[in-house]
């Protein structure tokens, strides 16, 4: 965030932006005055001259890396990971991506419970309490909105930064009970094929899930990078599935309900398929696809000068591990595989680096991610050519950064 | 949090802490009429009925979530962090523990350098902007202040939490350059064998570092859990020593210095070395031994009934990864292995788990750590045999909760 160019236009974390931000949840208001303040208070000439602040805490941020906030008004009900400040492959909490179908529901903890019925020996309510007493799992993944990318496929703008292209996926560790742990309490029967997940929101969001999905790897999560969720990504607890869209992993879970069949809710009939091109439409597209998009150098950082230049970004796939991430500086004519600096872990955001020496002239920077399975993503005649001028959900084409002769870049479709 | 007790005493994350916690970086202060506000707020008795409240692009906590700050006054010059409240392995940057020697300097990242000289062919100077050009690593590790224990071995009281016991570990995800890159850029000399580390904060903190470690797997990070360093944890750069203590890894890094010798600085001399009980001192004790505490129950939690509760902690060693942890419930009569919820990383605090049915009874549950060297957590006894009555540093002998009929839970020693 540091050596980067005051942010224009779409993504710019004005103090407006902070100070708009309304209603219950609004701890970004609160911060606008102590940003002022802090932006405000000249930097001493020589800090060892200087007795420093006392201990915080809470460690702020300094004032000048205050996080990029999500445009207002670009799209009503979500907030957008800043992928351009951040590093190495964790997002924090607080950035977290959100995505709502009717806003955060205020849950007290105390009164929350989780419901297991329908095809079981014994239907159980667990409180937030009881889940906790069962035997925890702790794993880092990512969650990924099937939307994401949606905005940049269907009107790219060369002034949309990597939060606003691909904002809506991010990566934290989740700790939670299996759901295989839930489903053994309650004693589900063999004929049980699906299971509903319902959330508490005002939206009831409901989705069906094929029982073998809950029973290999599913989650109901309570903590996220260490600490309890947070109300915009579910708290108390939700329901997390590796690899899978980010609408199915139900947020505030209030019900499992084991069923032989899935129950055609409006979020997987209506919304979240995919229309094809012979006018048919893809029902069940759970997994995440092979991914990636370059973080750095994306607009709005300007490149200062010629000669070395770190290209990084994050890769990810819904089918197990990425292999690896090449770059190309060309426009795709020459790909070069780029390195891992955190290594590779399943169903995580991967970060890969690729040194390039900039020689002043314009430039076309892609990356183009490969999974375990084969899998690479496609260019975007490839993925207009399987899924039509307009899909709804899992757009996962290769992304173009141009950098011009002046240095600035921007978003190239 | 939300399903224990209010905090009593030693460990109360008061709202006359919030507002009492002032100076340039005071950004709890801030927060304190907002978690006011949002804990007098009544909950909807049922949230699928009200419309929710909008994303917040900066996803702040429940009101049933705040954290638990460190108790004023307790240590001058530090924060801990509230292992208590945590789950799985991650600190949220935010809560990473905190010591300083002159508190926090206030720094411009644009006029921020490190330079690195001495025995070397061509000194440089690297602003931030350039240290972020090189080729990074991304990694987990654990940081611990070798003073971390100190309070409970010397004056043990009930009242104690994990927080004040064990509060100065914290692990987070590190990003930034080798060391080892930056000396080959400035060419080291083959008889440089220790390098000189220096902080830009007003205690100009400095350590002596020995080469081999520099070269095997030092480095100088910008990054903490995705972001850029905050201000109490050494933005814009600091060191990062995986595995040793956490002074040496000094914060808000200006200078590198390739010397034949140690400078016997004061932080290595008349600070950070062990007296030993034959009226010796131990000088470089520089590797965090093998260590774990229990985590929850702890105080101030209380047991609700009788049954099954999990017994859960973190273990960590400098000396590569955990092998396995015990666990005690019947006061170090008898010991089981407890699951590892999130496998063992090198150097990372390693999550423990064991399920334990509580009778009803007073109990002392106790945690022992291994790690892969072989080396074992000691007993209180065996500590003070090798280490003498009033060490200064390194405190790692076993830790003891007690648990009553009534179930409160108080630490034991």
């Amino acid at each position: 965030m540091g050596d980067q160019k005051p942010d224009q236009g779409l993504a710019s974390p004005s103090r407006r932006t902070l100070m708009q931000t309304g209603g219950l949840l609004a701890g970004a208001a609160i911060t606008a005055p102590l940003v002022r303040a802090l932006a405000q208070t000249p930097m001493p000439p020589d800090p060892t001259r200087v007795p420093g602040a006392p201990s915080d805490s809470l460690g702020i941020r300094s004032p000048f890396e205050q996080p990029r906030l999500t445009p207002v008004g670009v799209v009503q009900g979500s907030s957008w990971t800043p992928h351009q400040d951040l590093h190495g492959t964790l997002t924090p909490a607080e950035l977290h991506f959100q995505r709502h179908h009717n806003g955060i529901p205020a849950i007290d903890p105390s009164t929350y419970s989780l419901t297991l019925h329908g095809m079981v020996e014994r239907p159980l309510t667990f409180t937030l309490a009881e889940l906790k007493r069962f035997p925890s799992i702790t794993r880092t993944y990512f969650l990924e909105c099937s939307g994401n990318g949606g905005r940049a496929w269907n009107n790219p703008r060369p002034d949309m930064s990597p939060q606003v292209v691909d904002g809506l996926t991010s990566n934290t560790e989740w700790t939670g009970v299996p759901v295989s742990t839930l489903l053994r309490a309650v004693g589900a029967k063999p004929g049980g094929q699906w299971v509903l997940a319902e959330g508490g929101d005002a939206a009831v969001m409901t989705r069906s899930i094929p029982m073998d999905k809950m029973l290999r790897d599913a989650l109901v999560v309570y903590a996220q990078n260490g600490e309890a969720l947070r109300p915009g990504n579910g708290y108390p607890a939700r329901l997390l599935l590796p690899g899978w869209e980010g609408n199915m992993c139900v947020k505030w879970l209030r019900r499992l309900e084991v069923l032989d069949a899935p129950v055609m809710s409006r979020e997987e009939t209506s919304k979240y398929t995919d229309p094809l091109p012979d006018g048919t439409s893809r029902q069940f597209s759970f997994v995440m696809d092979v991914k990636s998009v370059i973080t750095a150098p994306a607009y709005p950082a300007v490149l200062p000068e010629k000669g070395w230049h770190a290209i990084r970004g994050i890769a990810w796939t819904g089918r197990g591990t990425v292999s690896h991430v090449d770059v190309s500086t060309d426009g795709g004519r020459t790909w070069h595989q780029a390195t891992l600096p955190a290594g590779a872990t399943p169903l995580s955001h991967t970060r890969f680096e690729y040194l390039w020496r900039w020689d002043g002239k314009p430039a076309r920077l892609l990356s183009r991610a490969h999974d375990v399975t084969g899998a690479v993503q496609p260019t975007a005649e490839e993925f207009r050519k399987v899924r039509g001028k307009a899909p709804g959900y899992h757009f996962t084409s290769i992304r173009s950064w141009d950098v011009a002769a002046d240095g600035t870049v921007t978003f190239g479709g």
